[in-house]
């Protein structure tokens, strides 16, 4: 019988897989899950056009879709087994066009908190086999727990 | 004949509609240009499976793709006709669920310029007939003529 | 005899000059509150040496910190009477330099909350008689009533 | 006699430490340049009461006013002789109270560019002796080589 911090452990897990599978835009995006650890989400996904702006790139927007996703699963990782996450706001940098065949999405908690916790983001692109770092985000999260929701 | 200046205004429409639809993102969103004018660009989009988060409602990620476009655009309007648009940075503040069966996103240009535009957006969601203001967007945008990038 | 709702507005004026009167920032600033209403400051200051950088306008920073207590005192406006106000995180955006003899900052709530507040701020510079925009502000606010801080 | 790296190396160190005896923000928060590298420079400063909230500890835009310099300077470094350096943005998250002796703030950059330079701060109190992260920044800055200034 697994001690509870391994019950943890392997429940966050779970938590992180079950929410991303019902997030649609995930799907949508191709976007799979590479790394779950505390503290700490990878999401991955490749180039394809229904993702890309006017110069055929992946759309910025979605760039940091992806990115908000693995912060707020980061940030889910550290939260008690009933809590929700929620984004209260997050702040993308582009660093250069996201031009490549596919893209590694890194969330990180920087701080975690019982009510707020606070992310970073950081977004790769792969073109050619060499990797770039292409964008950097900082995300704020808010552990909801009574369900009472964010702004009431 | 046209004046030199209402021939500029219907060039920076014609700019927007055809960069909008080489956007594969705008057509993943089922996003739809609203209003395009001096500074103002507006964007719809309706509710969708594939535009998700964990408890259905449409992913802040997807938000902001569409609210970074209409930034984008809007200061679009405001540039040479030569020019290329890129977005520097953006920061969401999300207020509220995206809740709702239809979306407008609205951005508006703070204050131009030859090299740098800053940008306001607003989302807007309509959920039953009513109107409700979901996030706010600041956006950085760079305009680049040369075409020799952001970041060279 | 006053009504209830009388004595709190009174109440928030007080309560907004008492903690601002307590911020030796804004007495280093020379700043001074020059509206207190429902959801609304301003703070005013003149120009100083003391605040400058490198071209003899006024810090980025310095009008960061009047915007920071502009927004952070409009929030505090609608909380409760033994709440206290928390700034989570801010981003300005810096328009043109702070170049004046004195300067404006607005503070507005857009978005209030039971636990997370929004806000946006403006700044202007008053140079020879004329009234400019030159920075904005999106500034997150937590409103903390138990006093077990932010982190916890 | 010097090789022309070395000697454009001290050619920048000479140019941060000149610009920053300039800013007399610096002055009024006691701030001190405690390292200068290329595309890495810390500034310290020690609590003192013109620089407080309402509970005591260094107001957040004091703490955005050192991290802002040092971010500016980080990527003053790595810009030609000739150039200015003007901040186009910044966002601060606040993790915890300014509470502490002293500070230390540190900018790094993370992408430099011809144009645009992306730069990070982080900032730490240092409190009875133990060293906590309390702030950090995402800043963009803009080369002005041409004084021309960045909004023309």
């Amino acid at each position: 019988m697994p001690a509870t911090s391994a019950v943890d452990a392997e429940d966050f897990v779970t938590r992180v897989r079950d929410s991303f599978a019902l997030q649609g835009a995930m799907q949508t995006l191709g976007a799979q899950l590479s790394r779950v650890e505390p503290g700490m989400v990878d999401i991955g996904l490749e180039w394809a056009p229904g993702l890309t702006q006017q110069h055929g790139f992946v759309h910025a927007g979605m760039v940091s879709t992806a990115l908000d996703s693995a912060c707020g699963y980061a940030g889910l990782t550290l939260m008690p087994a009933d809590a929700a996450v929620l984004t209260i706001e997050f702040k993308v940098n582009l660093l250069a066009p996201a031009k490549g065949q596919s893209f590694r999405m890194e969330g990180r908690v920087v701080k975690p908190g019982r009510t707020i916790t606070v992310t970073e983001g950081r977004a790769y692109a792969i073109d050619q086999g060499r990797e770039k770092l292409i964008a950097t985000m900082a995300c704020t999260l808010m552990c909801v727990q009574n369900r009472e929701g964010l702004h009431n």
